[in-house]
Protein backbone atom coordinates (compact mmCIF):
# COMPACT_ATOMS: atom_id res chain seq x y z
CA UNK A 1 0.00 0.00 0.00
CA UNK A 2 1.07 3.49 -1.01
CA UNK A 3 2.04 5.15 2.00
CA UNK A 4 0.66 8.56 2.87
CA UNK A 5 3.04 11.73 1.21
CA UNK A 6 3.96 14.14 4.06
CA UNK A 7 4.62 17.71 2.42
CA UNK A 8 6.77 19.66 5.26
CA UNK A 9 7.63 23.42 4.96
CA UNK A 10 8.71 26.16 7.14
CA UNK A 11 9.53 29.90 7.67
CA UNK A 12 13.05 29.39 9.57
CA UNK A 13 14.49 27.50 6.46
CA UNK A 14 15.91 24.70 5.15
CA UNK A 15 19.00 24.44 7.74
CA UNK A 16 16.48 25.24 10.67
CA UNK A 17 17.05 22.72 13.90
CA UNK A 18 12.98 22.88 14.05
CA UNK A 19 12.89 21.22 10.64
CA UNK A 20 15.12 18.64 11.14
CA UNK A 21 13.22 17.74 14.96
CA UNK A 22 9.80 17.54 12.70
CA UNK A 23 10.98 15.41 9.76
CA UNK A 24 12.50 12.94 12.95
CA UNK A 25 9.01 12.74 14.82
CA UNK A 26 7.02 12.02 11.70
CA UNK A 27 9.17 10.41 9.22
CA UNK A 28 7.68 6.34 10.47
CA UNK A 29 4.14 8.04 9.54
CA UNK A 30 5.04 8.32 5.70
CA UNK A 31 6.59 9.60 2.71
CA UNK A 32 8.28 12.95 3.25
CA UNK A 33 8.95 15.61 1.12
CA UNK A 34 10.76 18.88 2.32
CA UNK A 35 10.08 22.30 0.45
CA UNK A 36 11.52 25.11 2.74
CA UNK A 37 12.67 28.65 2.01
CA UNK A 38 16.46 28.88 1.62
CA UNK A 39 16.77 31.33 4.13
CA UNK A 40 14.66 32.79 7.28
CA UNK A 41 11.32 33.71 6.40
CA UNK A 42 9.94 34.81 9.82
CA UNK A 43 7.03 37.62 9.53
CA UNK A 44 6.37 36.84 5.94
CA UNK A 45 2.82 36.21 6.73
CA UNK A 46 1.27 34.43 3.35
CA UNK A 47 3.53 36.42 1.08
CA UNK A 48 4.08 35.15 -2.22
CA UNK A 49 7.03 36.29 -4.92
CA UNK A 50 5.12 37.89 -7.87
CA UNK A 51 7.68 39.70 -9.31
CA UNK A 52 10.80 37.62 -9.11
CA UNK A 53 11.94 34.25 -10.20
CA UNK A 54 12.45 31.40 -8.18
CA UNK A 55 14.79 28.76 -7.94
CA UNK A 56 15.10 25.23 -6.12
CA UNK A 57 18.01 23.84 -4.53
CA UNK A 58 18.46 20.36 -4.05
CA UNK A 59 19.69 18.91 -1.01
CA UNK A 60 21.23 15.60 0.73
CA UNK A 61 18.35 13.44 1.73
CA UNK A 62 17.67 13.26 5.68
CA UNK A 63 16.56 10.67 7.82
CA UNK A 64 14.48 9.31 4.44
CA UNK A 65 13.10 12.22 3.30
CA UNK A 66 13.88 14.28 -0.20
CA UNK A 67 14.97 17.74 0.91
CA UNK A 68 14.24 20.92 -1.48
CA UNK A 69 14.88 24.71 -0.56
CA UNK A 70 13.13 27.62 -2.85
CA UNK A 71 14.21 31.28 -2.92
CA UNK A 72 11.13 32.40 -1.64
CA UNK A 73 8.54 32.45 0.86
CA UNK A 74 6.91 29.53 3.55
CA UNK A 75 3.43 30.28 0.41
CA UNK A 76 5.78 30.27 -2.40
CA UNK A 77 7.80 26.60 -1.16
CA UNK A 78 4.01 25.05 -1.37
CA UNK A 79 2.77 26.51 -4.42
CA UNK A 80 6.13 25.59 -6.47
CA UNK A 81 6.30 22.01 -4.10
CA UNK A 82 2.92 21.88 -5.70
CA UNK A 83 3.66 21.94 -9.19
CA UNK A 84 7.62 20.80 -9.11
CA UNK A 85 8.74 18.73 -6.53
CA UNK A 86 6.03 16.71 -4.55
CA UNK A 87 5.31 12.58 -6.66
CA UNK A 88 1.76 12.96 -5.90
CA UNK A 89 -0.67 15.26 -4.06
CA UNK A 90 0.19 15.47 -0.48
CA UNK A 91 -2.23 14.05 2.28
CA UNK A 92 -1.13 15.56 4.69
CA UNK A 93 1.19 19.63 4.81
CA UNK A 94 3.42 20.33 8.03
CA UNK A 95 5.03 23.55 8.79
CA UNK A 96 7.90 23.74 11.46
CA UNK A 97 8.61 22.94 13.76
CA UNK A 98 9.10 27.11 14.28
CA UNK A 99 11.39 28.43 16.53
CA UNK A 100 9.38 30.49 18.42
CA UNK A 101 5.45 31.49 19.39
CA UNK A 102 2.79 31.61 17.01
CA UNK A 103 0.01 31.88 19.65
CA UNK A 104 -2.24 34.42 19.94
CA UNK A 105 -2.44 37.21 17.27
CA UNK A 106 0.92 36.00 15.94
CA UNK A 107 -0.95 33.98 13.61
CA UNK A 108 -1.07 36.73 11.39
CA UNK A 109 2.00 37.00 10.32
CA UNK A 110 3.31 33.52 10.16
CA UNK A 111 5.08 32.47 8.01
CA UNK A 112 4.71 28.93 9.35
CA UNK A 113 1.05 29.56 9.10
CA UNK A 114 1.11 30.47 5.76
CA UNK A 115 2.29 28.08 5.12
CA UNK A 116 -0.25 25.99 6.42
CA UNK A 117 -3.04 28.17 5.22
CA UNK A 118 -1.87 27.88 2.00
CA UNK A 119 -2.04 24.00 1.81
CA UNK A 120 -5.42 24.31 3.77
CA UNK A 121 -6.98 26.42 0.64
CA UNK A 122 -6.09 23.61 -1.71
CA UNK A 123 -8.03 20.96 0.48
CA UNK A 124 -4.93 19.33 2.12
CA UNK A 125 -5.32 19.25 6.11
CA UNK A 126 -2.37 21.33 7.47
CA UNK A 127 -0.73 21.48 10.61
CA UNK A 128 1.88 24.28 11.70
CA UNK A 129 3.17 23.50 14.61
CA UNK A 130 5.96 26.08 16.78
CA UNK A 131 8.00 25.76 20.37
CA UNK A 132 8.14 28.98 22.49
CA UNK A 133 11.56 29.45 22.05
CA UNK A 134 13.84 31.37 19.47
CA UNK A 135 16.87 29.84 20.87
CA UNK A 136 18.70 27.80 17.72
CA UNK A 137 19.64 25.35 20.12
CA UNK A 138 16.39 25.00 21.64
CA UNK A 139 15.19 21.44 23.04
CA UNK A 140 12.26 20.14 21.07
CA UNK A 141 12.08 16.62 22.56
CA UNK A 142 9.19 16.90 24.87
CA UNK A 143 6.99 18.01 21.53
CA UNK A 144 8.13 14.57 20.11
CA UNK A 145 5.19 13.00 21.79
CA UNK A 146 2.26 15.07 20.87
CA UNK A 147 3.44 16.00 17.26
CA UNK A 148 2.82 12.19 16.67
CA UNK A 149 -0.65 12.16 18.84
CA UNK A 150 -1.87 15.16 16.31
CA UNK A 151 -0.18 14.21 13.68
CA UNK A 152 -1.61 10.77 13.22
CA UNK A 153 -5.00 11.68 14.46
CA UNK A 154 -5.51 14.31 11.30
CA UNK A 155 -3.84 12.03 9.12
CA UNK A 156 -6.70 9.17 10.27
CA UNK A 157 -10.25 11.95 10.49
CA UNK A 158 -8.81 14.97 7.81
CA UNK A 159 -9.75 18.55 9.08
CA UNK A 160 -12.50 20.28 8.16
CA UNK A 161 -13.32 22.31 5.10
CA UNK A 162 -11.04 25.89 5.73
CA UNK A 163 -9.47 24.54 9.03
CA UNK A 164 -6.04 24.76 9.69
CA UNK A 165 -4.57 23.75 13.18
CA UNK A 166 -2.26 26.21 14.83
CA UNK A 167 -0.44 23.88 17.08
CA UNK A 168 2.06 25.74 20.24
CA UNK A 169 4.39 24.20 22.63
CA UNK A 170 5.72 25.70 25.88
CA UNK A 171 9.60 25.53 25.93
CA UNK A 172 11.98 24.72 28.63
CA UNK A 173 9.58 22.75 30.89
CA UNK A 174 7.87 19.06 31.16
CA UNK A 175 4.97 19.66 29.12
CA UNK A 176 1.62 19.29 31.31
CA UNK A 177 -1.06 18.09 28.72
CA UNK A 178 -2.90 19.42 25.22
CA UNK A 179 -5.92 21.87 25.16
CA UNK A 180 -7.86 22.54 21.82
CA UNK A 181 -8.85 26.10 22.53
CA UNK A 182 -9.14 29.49 20.29
CA UNK A 183 -6.31 31.99 20.13
CA UNK A 184 -6.45 34.87 22.50
CA UNK A 185 -7.68 38.37 22.03
CA UNK A 186 -4.06 40.42 22.21
CA UNK A 187 -2.20 42.26 19.89
CA UNK A 188 1.43 43.57 19.72
CA UNK A 189 2.45 47.23 20.43
CA UNK A 190 3.94 48.96 18.09
CA UNK A 191 7.24 49.71 19.54
CA UNK A 192 10.62 50.55 17.62
CA UNK A 193 14.04 50.81 18.63
CA UNK A 194 15.67 54.02 16.42
CA UNK A 195 18.83 54.34 15.61
CA UNK A 196 21.17 57.03 13.84
CA UNK A 197 23.45 55.58 10.90
CA UNK A 198 27.22 57.34 10.08
CA UNK A 199 25.93 59.50 7.88
CA UNK A 200 22.95 60.60 10.96
CA UNK A 201 19.78 59.66 9.32
CA UNK A 202 17.76 57.81 11.59
CA UNK A 203 16.42 54.42 11.02
CA UNK A 204 14.20 51.87 13.01
CA UNK A 205 14.15 48.64 14.13
CA UNK A 206 10.93 46.76 15.66
CA UNK A 207 10.45 45.57 18.91
CA UNK A 208 7.34 45.40 21.06
CA UNK A 209 5.27 43.01 23.06
CA UNK A 210 2.43 40.43 22.67
CA UNK A 211 -0.12 41.99 24.74
CA UNK A 212 -2.69 39.30 25.74
CA UNK A 213 -6.23 41.14 26.12
CA UNK A 214 -7.95 38.11 27.82
CA UNK A 215 -5.10 37.00 30.38
CA UNK A 216 -7.81 35.11 32.42
CA UNK A 217 -9.43 33.24 29.97
CA UNK A 218 -9.11 29.68 29.80
CA UNK A 219 -10.49 29.35 26.53
CA UNK A 220 -7.23 30.71 24.69
CA UNK A 221 -4.27 29.47 23.90
CA UNK A 222 -1.83 32.34 25.80
CA UNK A 223 -3.83 31.24 28.83
CA UNK A 224 -2.38 27.77 28.51
CA UNK A 225 0.70 28.40 27.21
CA UNK A 226 1.87 30.07 30.02
CA UNK A 227 0.66 27.02 32.30
CA UNK A 228 3.22 24.96 30.41
CA UNK A 229 0.07 22.75 28.10
CA UNK A 230 0.59 22.70 24.67
CA UNK A 231 -2.57 24.54 22.49
CA UNK A 232 -4.15 23.05 19.22
CA UNK A 233 -6.03 26.01 17.52
CA UNK A 234 -8.42 25.27 14.88
CA UNK A 235 -7.75 28.35 12.56
CA UNK A 236 -9.68 29.42 9.37
CA UNK A 237 -8.22 30.17 5.61
CA UNK A 238 -11.87 32.11 5.01
CA UNK A 239 -12.02 35.37 6.02
CA UNK A 240 -15.62 36.16 4.96
CA UNK A 241 -17.06 38.12 8.30
CA UNK A 242 -20.56 37.18 7.11
CA UNK A 243 -21.83 37.98 10.32
CA UNK A 244 -21.45 41.84 9.64
CA UNK A 245 -22.86 41.22 6.12
CA UNK A 246 -26.76 43.00 7.36
CA UNK A 247 -24.89 45.54 9.50
CA UNK A 248 -22.90 46.54 5.90
CA UNK A 249 -26.48 46.61 4.19
CA UNK A 250 -27.87 49.06 6.75
CA UNK A 251 -25.31 51.81 6.46
CA UNK A 252 -24.17 51.76 2.40
CA UNK B 1 -13.24 70.97 15.20
CA UNK B 2 -10.63 69.08 14.38
CA UNK B 3 -11.01 67.09 11.15
CA UNK B 4 -11.42 62.83 10.84
CA UNK B 5 -7.90 61.87 10.48
CA UNK B 6 -7.10 59.12 7.80
CA UNK B 7 -4.22 56.90 7.49
CA UNK B 8 -3.49 56.11 3.84
CA UNK B 9 -1.74 53.14 2.62
CA UNK B 10 -1.44 51.16 -0.40
CA UNK B 11 1.00 47.81 -1.43
CA UNK B 12 1.77 49.54 -5.09
CA UNK B 13 4.06 51.69 -3.32
CA UNK B 14 4.02 55.56 -3.21
CA UNK B 15 4.50 56.41 -6.40
CA UNK B 16 1.13 54.74 -7.55
CA UNK B 17 -1.15 56.56 -9.43
CA UNK B 18 -3.95 54.40 -7.74
CA UNK B 19 -3.04 55.96 -4.45
CA UNK B 20 -3.25 59.48 -5.48
CA UNK B 21 -6.60 58.99 -6.61
CA UNK B 22 -7.55 57.46 -3.75
CA UNK B 23 -6.31 60.93 -2.19
CA UNK B 24 -7.95 63.23 -4.47
CA UNK B 25 -11.28 61.56 -3.74
CA UNK B 26 -11.38 61.37 -0.12
CA UNK B 27 -9.17 64.80 0.92
CA UNK B 28 -12.22 66.54 1.94
CA UNK B 29 -13.16 64.26 4.10
CA UNK B 30 -10.34 64.66 6.56
CA UNK B 31 -6.57 65.34 7.42
CA UNK B 32 -4.74 62.59 4.87
CA UNK B 33 -1.20 61.18 6.46
CA UNK B 34 -0.11 58.81 3.63
CA UNK B 35 2.74 55.67 5.08
CA UNK B 36 3.20 53.70 1.66
CA UNK B 37 6.00 51.33 0.91
CA UNK B 38 8.93 52.71 -1.39
CA UNK B 39 8.03 50.15 -3.90
CA UNK B 40 5.69 47.56 -4.87
CA UNK B 41 5.06 44.97 -2.62
CA UNK B 42 2.10 43.18 -4.44
CA UNK B 43 1.38 40.02 -3.15
CA UNK B 44 2.92 40.71 0.61
CA UNK B 45 -0.04 39.66 2.38
CA UNK B 46 0.53 40.71 6.30
CA UNK B 47 4.16 40.17 6.04
CA UNK B 48 6.37 42.54 8.65
CA UNK B 49 10.13 43.02 8.38
CA UNK B 50 11.30 41.33 11.49
CA UNK B 51 15.49 41.01 10.47
CA UNK B 52 16.25 44.19 8.95
CA UNK B 53 16.05 47.83 9.84
CA UNK B 54 13.18 50.38 8.08
CA UNK B 55 13.68 54.12 6.86
CA UNK B 56 10.88 56.41 6.73
CA UNK B 57 11.45 59.06 3.84
CA UNK B 58 9.31 62.53 3.24
CA UNK B 59 8.05 63.36 0.35
CA UNK B 60 6.18 66.23 -0.93
CA UNK B 61 2.77 66.70 0.13
CA UNK B 62 0.24 66.02 -2.38
CA UNK B 63 -3.15 67.80 -2.57
CA UNK B 64 -2.88 68.46 1.22
CA UNK B 65 -1.35 65.23 2.57
CA UNK B 66 1.61 64.78 4.31
CA UNK B 67 3.32 62.19 2.30
CA UNK B 68 6.21 59.40 4.03
CA UNK B 69 7.47 56.35 2.61
CA UNK B 70 8.43 52.97 4.43
CA UNK B 71 11.42 51.04 3.11
CA UNK B 72 9.12 48.12 3.88
CA UNK B 73 5.80 46.00 3.50
CA UNK B 74 2.16 47.59 3.71
CA UNK B 75 2.16 46.20 7.34
CA UNK B 76 4.85 47.90 7.96
CA UNK B 77 3.43 50.86 7.10
CA UNK B 78 0.89 51.12 8.91
CA UNK B 79 3.15 50.46 11.94
CA UNK B 80 5.53 52.70 12.04
CA UNK B 81 3.21 55.19 11.07
CA UNK B 82 1.36 54.70 14.41
CA UNK B 83 4.32 54.97 16.24
CA UNK B 84 6.32 57.67 14.40
CA UNK B 85 4.54 59.45 11.64
CA UNK B 86 0.05 59.80 12.71
CA UNK B 87 -0.13 63.13 14.49
CA UNK B 88 -3.14 61.64 16.66
CA UNK B 89 -4.90 58.31 16.49
CA UNK B 90 -6.51 58.24 12.89
CA UNK B 91 -10.21 57.56 12.66
CA UNK B 92 -10.07 55.45 9.64
CA UNK B 93 -7.71 53.76 7.76
CA UNK B 94 -7.88 53.34 3.94
CA UNK B 95 -5.38 51.11 1.26
CA UNK B 96 -5.37 51.43 -2.05
CA UNK B 97 -6.62 52.29 -4.57
CA UNK B 98 -4.72 48.94 -5.72
CA UNK B 99 -4.19 48.49 -9.04
CA UNK B 100 -5.33 44.89 -9.68
CA UNK B 101 -8.16 42.49 -8.07
CA UNK B 102 -8.27 41.53 -4.40
CA UNK B 103 -11.81 39.94 -5.06
CA UNK B 104 -12.33 36.00 -4.46
CA UNK B 105 -9.24 34.05 -1.94
CA UNK B 106 -6.80 36.64 -3.24
CA UNK B 107 -7.22 38.85 -0.18
CA UNK B 108 -5.02 36.02 1.31
CA UNK B 109 -1.88 37.52 -0.42
CA UNK B 110 -2.78 41.08 -0.17
CA UNK B 111 -0.43 43.68 0.62
CA UNK B 112 -3.32 46.15 0.17
CA UNK B 113 -6.09 44.36 2.59
CA UNK B 114 -2.96 43.16 4.98
CA UNK B 115 -2.66 47.23 5.76
CA UNK B 116 -6.10 46.88 6.17
CA UNK B 117 -6.21 44.28 8.16
CA UNK B 118 -3.07 45.62 10.42
CA UNK B 119 -5.33 48.75 11.01
CA UNK B 120 -8.28 46.67 11.66
CA UNK B 121 -6.50 44.61 14.72
CA UNK B 122 -5.84 47.62 16.47
CA UNK B 123 -9.36 48.78 16.28
CA UNK B 124 -9.50 51.27 13.34
CA UNK B 125 -11.92 51.07 11.22
CA UNK B 126 -10.27 50.55 7.78
CA UNK B 127 -10.93 49.74 4.09
CA UNK B 128 -9.06 48.40 1.24
CA UNK B 129 -9.89 49.13 -2.32
CA UNK B 130 -8.95 47.55 -5.66
CA UNK B 131 -9.38 48.19 -9.49
CA UNK B 132 -9.15 44.94 -11.65
CA UNK B 133 -7.05 46.50 -13.52
CA UNK B 134 -3.10 46.54 -13.25
CA UNK B 135 -2.58 49.11 -15.84
CA UNK B 136 -0.45 52.32 -15.09
CA UNK B 137 -3.03 54.22 -16.68
CA UNK B 138 -6.01 52.61 -15.90
CA UNK B 139 -8.65 54.90 -15.48
CA UNK B 140 -10.20 55.02 -11.42
CA UNK B 141 -12.75 57.93 -12.08
CA UNK B 142 -15.74 55.69 -11.88
CA UNK B 143 -14.51 54.69 -8.85
CA UNK B 144 -14.65 57.84 -7.00
CA UNK B 145 -18.51 58.23 -6.20
CA UNK B 146 -18.12 54.66 -4.43
CA UNK B 147 -15.06 55.69 -2.67
CA UNK B 148 -17.32 58.84 -1.36
CA UNK B 149 -20.24 56.97 -0.15
CA UNK B 150 -18.30 54.17 1.55
CA UNK B 151 -15.74 55.96 3.23
CA UNK B 152 -18.48 58.24 4.56
CA UNK B 153 -20.31 55.42 5.78
CA UNK B 154 -17.95 54.10 7.51
CA UNK B 155 -16.49 57.35 8.75
CA UNK B 156 -19.88 57.83 10.43
CA UNK B 157 -20.78 54.20 11.54
CA UNK B 158 -17.28 52.75 11.97
CA UNK B 159 -17.13 48.90 11.70
CA UNK B 160 -17.64 45.57 13.88
CA UNK B 161 -15.07 44.74 16.22
CA UNK B 162 -12.55 41.99 13.90
CA UNK B 163 -14.12 43.75 10.85
CA UNK B 164 -12.70 45.68 7.69
CA UNK B 165 -14.28 45.97 4.04
CA UNK B 166 -12.65 44.43 1.29
CA UNK B 167 -14.14 46.50 -1.85
CA UNK B 168 -13.44 45.60 -5.38
CA UNK B 169 -14.43 47.65 -8.75
CA UNK B 170 -14.56 46.73 -12.11
CA UNK B 171 -12.30 47.77 -14.64
CA UNK B 172 -13.21 49.19 -18.04
CA UNK B 173 -17.08 49.83 -17.99
CA UNK B 174 -19.71 51.89 -16.23
CA UNK B 175 -20.12 50.76 -12.58
CA UNK B 176 -24.08 49.51 -12.45
CA UNK B 177 -23.93 49.69 -8.49
CA UNK B 178 -22.79 48.41 -5.17
CA UNK B 179 -23.40 44.83 -3.62
CA UNK B 180 -23.11 44.10 -0.17
CA UNK B 181 -21.56 40.28 -0.67
CA UNK B 182 -19.13 37.56 0.39
CA UNK B 183 -15.94 36.80 -1.23
CA UNK B 184 -16.56 33.61 -3.67
CA UNK B 185 -14.66 30.16 -3.12
CA UNK B 186 -11.86 30.31 -4.91
CA UNK B 187 -8.30 29.02 -5.64
CA UNK B 188 -5.43 30.04 -7.96
CA UNK B 189 -3.89 27.01 -9.99
CA UNK B 190 -0.65 26.63 -9.51
CA UNK B 191 1.02 27.41 -12.60
CA UNK B 192 4.74 28.07 -13.08
CA UNK B 193 6.43 29.00 -16.51
CA UNK B 194 10.21 27.55 -16.47
CA UNK B 195 13.05 28.94 -18.16
CA UNK B 196 16.53 28.40 -18.20
CA UNK B 197 19.10 30.80 -17.07
CA UNK B 198 22.40 31.50 -19.01
CA UNK B 199 24.26 28.59 -17.11
CA UNK B 200 21.75 25.97 -17.97
CA UNK B 201 20.21 25.96 -14.77
CA UNK B 202 16.17 26.46 -14.30
CA UNK B 203 14.27 29.16 -12.99
CA UNK B 204 10.09 29.68 -12.28
CA UNK B 205 7.98 32.20 -12.35
CA UNK B 206 4.69 32.48 -11.02
CA UNK B 207 1.53 32.52 -13.33
CA UNK B 208 -1.44 30.71 -12.85
CA UNK B 209 -5.45 32.18 -12.94
CA UNK B 210 -8.30 32.14 -10.28
CA UNK B 211 -10.67 29.53 -10.49
CA UNK B 212 -14.30 30.83 -8.80
CA UNK B 213 -15.56 27.74 -7.68
CA UNK B 214 -19.18 28.91 -7.21
CA UNK B 215 -19.65 31.12 -10.45
CA UNK B 216 -23.49 31.04 -10.49
CA UNK B 217 -23.82 32.13 -6.91
CA UNK B 218 -24.81 35.47 -6.86
CA UNK B 219 -23.95 36.16 -2.85
CA UNK B 220 -20.12 36.47 -3.77
CA UNK B 221 -17.94 39.43 -5.30
CA UNK B 222 -16.74 37.69 -8.25
CA UNK B 223 -20.13 37.10 -9.75
CA UNK B 224 -20.83 40.79 -9.22
CA UNK B 225 -17.83 41.67 -10.54
CA UNK B 226 -17.98 39.89 -13.72
CA UNK B 227 -21.30 41.93 -14.38
CA UNK B 228 -19.82 45.18 -13.33
CA UNK B 229 -20.86 45.70 -10.27
CA UNK B 230 -18.43 47.41 -7.30
CA UNK B 231 -18.47 44.43 -4.70
CA UNK B 232 -18.30 45.47 -0.76
CA UNK B 233 -17.13 42.18 1.65
CA UNK B 234 -16.41 42.41 5.13
CA UNK B 235 -13.55 40.66 5.85
CA UNK B 236 -12.54 38.96 9.42
CA UNK B 237 -9.12 39.77 11.08
CA UNK B 238 -9.48 36.83 13.74
CA UNK B 239 -8.46 33.40 12.39
CA UNK B 240 -9.86 31.52 15.19
CA UNK B 241 -12.46 28.52 13.28
CA UNK B 242 -14.65 28.30 16.68
CA UNK B 243 -16.89 25.68 14.71
CA UNK B 244 -14.26 23.38 14.71
CA UNK B 245 -13.25 23.27 18.47
CA UNK B 246 -15.65 20.16 18.90
CA UNK B 247 -14.58 18.10 16.02
CA UNK B 248 -10.93 18.61 17.51
CA UNK B 249 -11.99 17.41 20.96
CA UNK B 250 -13.25 14.60 19.56
CA UNK B 251 -10.35 13.66 17.71
CA UNK B 252 -7.53 14.06 19.67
Amino acid sequence: MTKPLILISNDDGISSPGLHRLIDYVHHLGDIVVAAPDGPCSGKSAALTVNAPLRITEHPDYNGAIMRSVSGTPVDCIKIAMHNIVPRRPDLVLSGINHGSNAGNSIIYSGTMGAAMEACMIGIPAIGYSLLSHAIDADFSETEHYIEQITKAVLAKGLPKDVCLNVNFPAKCKIEGMKVVRAADSHWTEEYQQYVDPNGKPFYWLSGKIVNEEPDNSETDLYWLDRNYATVVPSCSNRNAVNALPFMKEIL
